[in-house]
This record gives C-alpha cells, sequence and structure tokens, in this order.
C-alpha cells in the first residue's frame, strides 16, 4: 500500500480524524475502508480491534502516521476509505447548500441534518469539498450516513428533482417576506430547503426558483449563523418525522 | 496611554477583531471605548472616522498594532474596550451556559440570542470569558447589546432570579422525558433556557432544578451541536415575542 498523504480534494481517498467518526465509518461503510491506524497509546483498543475484525478491516498501531495526519494532540484514531458516490433519493425530502464556503459550518450542518432525519444533499459548486477530513470531522462522522450530490447549477437539479414532482423547494432569504414562524410552519409532503454561502446568502434569483421564507430575528443582528438558520429550518420540518 | 498587549483574561479592557464588532461597538458602547485601531488601507474609512468623531473616540492609523493583536490577514479595524459589568434584568427571560468551554461557541450562542430578542445570558463559572476576543468575533460584536452576568454555581442564580419569581427554568438534557416539538411547545410567561458544556452536556442534577427538555434526534448522531440546540431552544421560545 502507497503511504497516506494530508488530504488533498484530487486523492480518490480521504480519512477520518478521531474515534467517533472512524466507528461511525467502520459501522456504516465498511465496504469503503482502506485501513485504520491508531496511536499504541488510544485505550480503547479491544474495541476497536474487534470492530475492524468484524469488518475485515486492517487495523495498523502506527503512531508517525497518526502524527502526520493530523494538526490536533487529540487525535488517537484514523480511518483511510475509499471516497464513494451516492444519488439522491428523490422519494425523500432535500438539504440543498449553494456554494458553501466553509468546511466547519458544512459538517455542522450535515451532523444536525442527520440528527433531523434528513439524509440527501445536494451542493452547489463551487463549495466545500464534503469528504475534506476537516468537514467529515464536524460532521462528527454523519456524513456517512447521507447521500450527496454535486451539481453545477440550479437547473441541473431541478430537472431532475423538482419539474413535475410535487416537491416544493425553499429558499432561506433575508430579503423574503414570507416568515417561517412556530405557529405557521409549512408542512409539504416533499420538499427541498435552501441555503446559500455564509457570506452572500442566496443570489436573488432563488426567489424566482423557490418560495423564498425568512427566520424572523432582531435588528440587533446582522443575521443568523448558517448552520443556525439551517438547523431551525430543519428541525421545524423535519423534526416531527424523525 | 500604555500599549495594547495581545489579550489576557485578567485585563480590565479587551478588543474587537474586525470592522462589523467595532462598528456594532461603537454604537451600542461608546462610553467604553478607549480608543479604535485602523489599517491605513482599510476601504471605508470615512465612515470610520465619522462615527469615531461621533463617539469621541481617538481613531489610530495603525497597521502594526493590528497585525500585533490579530493573527488573521482580514483584520482591518480594531476597537479597544474597557471591560464593563451589567446585571441581569430580572422581568426578562434568560438563557444560561452551565460551564461553556469554547468561546467561539458561546460567541456564536449570544449572536443567536440577539437576534431572537433575548438579552441575558448567566454563565455558571468556570466558563468561557465572554469578553475574550474570540468570543466577541464571534457573537459579531452582538455581545455588547447583552446583559451577562457569571455566577459560581446554580444556587447564587435561583435565589435572586427563580425562587418566587414564577421564572420556569428549562434543562436541555438528552435524557429529559419531555420532548421540545413544533406542535406543542411551552409558552411560558417568563423562563430561563440553560444549556451545559459542549462535551459533558448538564450535570444530572438539573433534572430536579429546572424542567428537563429534549429536542427530538435521530440515533444517526450522538447529539445535537451545543449552538444548534440553543439556537432552535431560543427560536422555539422566543421568536414570536422579538
Amino acid at each position: 500500500m502507497e503511504p497516506i498523504k494530508p488530504y488533498k480534494a484530487k486523492f480518490d481517498y480521504s480519512y477520518t480524524l478521531g474515534a467517533f467518526p472512524t466507528y461511525e465509518l467502520l459501522n456504516t461503510r465498511p465496504e469503503n475502508v482502506r485501513c485504520v491506524f491508531a496511536d499504541p497509546g488510544y485505550t480503547d483498543m479491544n474495541k476497536l480491534e474487534k470492530l475492524c475484525g468484524k469488518a475485515g478491516v486492517k487495523l495498523f498501531k502506527d503512531e508517525k502516521t497518526i502524527r502526520r495526519l493530523s494538526d490536533k494532540e487529540n487525535v488517537y484514531v484514523i480511518g483511510v476509505f475509499n471516497k464513494y458516490d451516492t444519488v439522491l433519493d428523490n422519494t425523500k425530502s432535500h438539504i440543498m447548500l449553494v456554494n458553501p464556503g466553509n468546511m466547519g459550518n458544512t459538517g455542522t450542518i450535515i451532523r444536525t441534518a442527520a440528527a433531523f432525519g434528513i439524509t440527501d444533499l445536494a451542493i452547489i459548486t463551487p463549495g466545500t469539498d464534503h469528504f475534506n477530513p476537516k468537514t467529515v470531522r464536524s460532521s462528527m462522522g454523519s456524513v456517512f450516513h447521507m447521500n450527496i450530490e454535486c451539481f453545477e447549477d440550479f437547473a441541473d437539479y431541478e430537472k431532475r428533482f423538482i419539474t413535475g414532482s410535487g416537491r416544493i423547494p425553499y429558499a432561506f432569504m433575508l430579503t423574503a417576506e414570507k416568515q417561517l414562524t412556530v405557529s405557521d410552519c409549512p408542512k409539504p409532503e416533499l420538499y427541498t430547503l435552501i441555503f446559500g454561502n455564509e457570506a452572500t446568502g442566496l443570489p436573488e434569483d432563488y426567489k424566482e426558483k423557490a418560495e423564498p421564507i425568512f427566520i424572523p430575528q432582531s435588528d440587533m443582528v446582522d443575521s443568523l449563523n448558517i448552520t443556525i438558520a439551517a438547523g431551525i429550518g430543519m428541525y421545524m420540518f423535519n423534526s416531527e418525522r424523525i
């Protein structure tokens, strides 16, 4: 096996940083795991050995590789996996991120989506790489539960998932007139919740592509953080259907 | 004036990193501002000069101080302020953080609180320093709109704000039985929403101190990120009263 190098987007593999996301990987996508590295000082080695054995995955006790791949002190386990493609499920509701710019935010949104039972994410590119170790880490490994597809533009997504489907897309925009309120939240059968870039939000023309909607907020702030807005949107639309 | 040094918790001053939180500081707490530093290359100098003039605050064009205080390239403006004490308003609903451990999270929770019109925050110590420049930055300056008090333990807070007040405290805990749902959210007149530490949550005895409540979530995740849980809680309880 070639030595594992610090991640680049063009690689056909990536890795988990930390025990928790590595367990998620081994439990959810065992067929995609190349191998696992553990610091010999890892305190829960028995559990890890068992799980690797069950998944038929090689476990290397190799502190050097761990220190080379991680810039954090508290990483004791790394799981290397082959990247894989997934396809969105057209019978399920989706979340869409348009040009997401921050890997930590994308990971947090994935973690929240999984918490509320939304397992399909569309990304309009350019945007963050969902297999970057930073995204995988901030998703706490829930990225392995998700179907994720990238689209070059909204029209590509629209053709496959909206046109003629009965799906209702909602665009979260500060300039929308309709408010998302606790007493009057829409309850469509099938929907897509759309969120824009951290700094620039959604382009104005999303008002024509989708139903614009707005989370009411005071004038003490410029806007909500994107992960909070997405969390509230997903909770409101899906938490009673988990 | 003594030279401004990189922040330490024991200092009687702190500073904003970036133009946006500095404007918030100048608009909200002008009487607390010591001075403002701007990179001579800052593009909106006229606006900043005007605002400093109006607030009676000295503006220094001094790139060196900015580079010394900030490790980020994109900081062009820094506002130095004297720390100040505030007192919680016993006629208003509050948020409480018990031993918060991450400054970025505390700042994000403050930003979300301000967005939903909650302007009183109790911190049970030990916990993050709300005037640390990292917290101020992630709050986007909304920390200057807040009343914030630190308490050594819950009993100190309880005596002043709960006993005999009609206020209902809610403890967000993964082990609570009562679910927070869109169709059945409590609507108390006066309340305190309590959130625990990022890694350890709330101690079990908060079940006796407050009404335990739980945001329903799938078993695909271990828990929600604390900032997301707090955001959903504050939105549910307060967004229709902004």
